[in-house]
């Protein structure tokens, strides 16, 4: 085992965890600084994972009765004032299109923006669609009958952020926004309810990053949601990272854009809306819950190549000869819908391949050299524990997909476990700073229920309400800051 | 056959044929009209349609050896400088970002530009993206190792078009670009050409539509490119549209980006380049190629739902009856990867829906009611000639593959013979006018060569040289306008 990476060495998470998490994203090859600031640049392997989450999600979407369709980038600026809080939430930090050419200016000899082509309403770059969507749905909602919608959107979004991370905070980003529209409150709910119960599954299942499930507190609701659910998972150094929500937006934006339905007994209402989200900044959460310091680890479920077989040989006769050997192998794993990568690159040595391979986190390895086939035996790595183990080639196949399987749980175990040994339970304002400082992870304590206390923990700690748990069980105690009565504990973490 | 309808008539093509185009975009629900200028809404049925052509070619792309990734949606203002033919062609149509924050003006109540959020340099929103990624692939290139780059990517695009139509020209577009890098001249040209043969195949056998294969006129060439090859469809009124292109770049951008890569001998050379896209414009083809006046026509392998069964009943307890003995044979099309949809809506009378599938374009339609289910016998209607059959139910699956491939086919025919039935060779200047005066369609004339007599002759007629057909044979002859001596015939038409 190649523990020593000469290539590309990564700092360890102990020195310095937030520059091991570039490295890994830079050196993984997941993605790439861009010439506009904020901007990245998904590299082909990082948009491969992506695509993997993008097409799991996607039949998890269908298979609960939603379609795609298509907006528009630009919203009239008007538009954000018509909900309240929406422009509140978002106004702050947007991408403004003002004109519409360049011209060449002959004195200087460079080009610059036309002041002729001034749009007479200034356009902005969407941050989310909720305003264009609802002023679409007014002309598609007559009565009853045209609702349930429920309409996703696969597109990228802006939102101008200063301090910018790759994946975590980009000032652009892709993501999928779902908006769906409903005759009635309850109706809309129980879909805000179902998406958040998607999530957690493709976060635990498909991700194997486990999650906590909670609602928000009206501080850190989503701008014009009346209920925002949520996802939040645990990073390795300790903080929360909130990796999906989900949204019950009451009837606000059909408020806002007059969209009307006729009920059954021909009374017009006000339409009931939802909309929920996840994006690019899963692959932060995938890479920060799973990875170790040779690099990447990835669940098999998303992983681009599952398989890796690195021959080891002298000349390429014999290169040709183990490859023709493992092409049974090949097919076989193939057929099992397994992807497989044999890497006949004569240019590097296998040392190499194995740092580079545990680098991308190819969740499975296989070394084989003359030798070995002699034997009729293969060597197996996994890259989750690092073992090796020499199987048969013979019940290689078996034994690979028992593997993967066994792979994608024991991420998700490792995981579940290392979330549960950071679940604190606190009683005391004193208690609560020093868990917070000291190790991190999430708290649970006791609040007074007022936004003032929620600010006046995050400026003394840093540390949010990350959420308040689905189905919290009620408990009398005393707010941890305020020491004012209190029903339940609530979660807290410092934050992505 | 219900030839009349009533709840969404349609304008025929005799009366107005751009009436009709818009028409049916909207009335089945392909495509809506924003709120934003010149950007469209892609509803979820046209939506549908457009994955599964993103599909198919994103299948194609990979298995030529491409990858996806994504690159900013914005470039700065001076990389547009650095291209000097690419700036001509893209500055004067574009969305200008000159400020990153709104803020609540307090005096007038509204929401207004911050004025001290002015961006040091404007930003423009892509309209294709060579420059951002010659820009980064400076940094990803640094030997004949690193070469070939074949990445893809899916992206939006926003193109500042004045008067904009559905699909055929918006101010946003979806698209994929192709980017590729290569070592040799030659090398990038074979990619450009090989992306050109995958579009031809892409139209002809997926799309159905006869395509003529040709490289543009320097004058008709992208912006930046030393070659670009086309694709080029013709349209039921006669006009030409432009259905994709790949661009040889030559070592253009290399040069503006400065990308250089060290030889097998350790010398440095400007890396090739190639480009190659396809967008939602397709969209606009596929209508046009193949609808009539009773709606959208859709050729199998990317209609939404391939087969629509319409049950005739009096009562629900019939339908219901209809709908478990259809069973076993909707089973059965869904194991032949046939999408099917049973529609058991009881608030449309069976005349209706007949009106919304011919509308929507559904390749074949099953009706049964109670005595055809005696009889053990479906009606099935195709939807390109409307012809109707009934068929004994036992047989019913395999009839029903055999004509899905059998429409397939035919519309791909009924396209070709209208194509070939609109190609006119012409020798004088007035015989010229003559045909793209009155009959449109594609006109084979000599032409001396030059940029001049091209530029005269689309004044005169609005007729432009949609391409210098591949494999070209070459024929002594005179420029019809000139009377210059030529050497080959090119094709004239007017366009979309």
């Amino acid at each position: 085992m190649s523990q020593i990476l000469t290539n590309k060495a990564i700092t360890s998470r102990d020195k310095d965890y937030s520059q091991w998490y570039n490295d890994i994203v830079i050196k993984a090859e997941l993605a790439d600084y861009s010439a506009v600031r904020g901007c990245m640049i998904i590299k082909p392997y990082g948009y491969t994972i992506w695509e993997k989450m993008q097409q799991t999600l996607d039949k998890m979407f269908k298979d609960t009765g939603h379609v795609n369709a298509y907006f528009p980038l630009f919203i009239p600026k008007s538009f954000f004032s018509k909900e309240a809080s929406h422009v509140e939430g978002f106004a702050k930090e947007c991408a403004v299109v003002t004109h519409y050419r360049l011209k060449l200016d002959s004195e200087k000899k460079e080009i610059v923006v036309d002041d002729d082509a001034k749009l007479e309403e200034e356009l902005i770059v969407r941050p989310t669609s909720e305003t264009i969507i609802w002023n679409t749905y007014r002309n598609w909602i007559q009565s009853y009958r045209d609702l349930p919608i429920l309409i996703n959107q696969w597109a990228n979004v802006v939102r101008w952020e200063m301090r910018t991370r790759l994946f975590l905070r980009t000032a652009e980003f892709l993501w999928q926004e779902g908006h769906t529209a409903h005759a009635t409150a309850q109706e809309a709910i129980e879909e805000a309810e179902k998406m958040l119960e998607v999530y957690a599954d493709f976060a635990e299942n498909t991700l194997a990053i486990p999650v906590i499930k909670g609602i928000k507190t009206p501080n850190e609701r989503f701008a014009g949601a009346v209920e925002t659910y949520c996802i939040e998972a645990l990073m390795q150094d300790g903080k929360a990272l909130q990796a999906g929500t989900s949204h019950f937006l009451g009837q606000n934006f059909a408020k806002a854009f007059d969209v009307k339905f006729a009920n059954k007994n021909g009374e017009l209402e006000y339409v009931w809306a939802t909309s929920w989200g996840v994006s690019t900044r899963l692959m932060g959460a995938l890479v920060m819950s799973h990875s170790d310091d040779l690099g990447l680890v990835l669940p098999p479920k998303i992983a681009p190549i599952q398989v890796v077989i690195v021959p080891i040989y002298k000349g390429i006769e014999e290169m040709e000869e183990i490859k023709s050997k493992l092409q049974p192998l090949i097919n076989a794993l193939k057929q099992n819908s397994i992807s497989v990568k044999f890497d006949d690159d004569d240019k590097q040595r296998p040392g190499w391949k194995f740092a580079e391979y545990e680098m991308k986190g190819v969740p499975v390895r296989i070394a084989v050299g003359k030798r070995d086939l002699q034997n009729n035996q293969i060597e197996i790595a996994r890259r989750d524990t690092l073992e090796k183990q020499l199987i048969s080639l013979d019940k290689a196949v078996d034994f690979i997909k028992t593997l993967l399987d066994n792979i994608q749980k024991n991420l998700f175990l490792k995981a579940k476990k290392r979330l549960d040994a950071n679940i604190h339970y606190v009683n005391t304002w004193e208690e609560f700073k020093g868990i917070i400082e000291t190790k991190g992870g999430f708290v649970y304590a006791h609040w007074d229920g007022t936004a003032e206390t929620e600010e006046k923990i995050k400026e003394a700690t840093k540390a949010t309400i990350r959420c308040i748990p689905l189905n919290n069980p009620k408990e009398e105690g005393k707010c941890i800051y305020s020491g004012q009565p209190s029903t339940q504990r609530v979660l807290f973490a410092k934050a992505y």
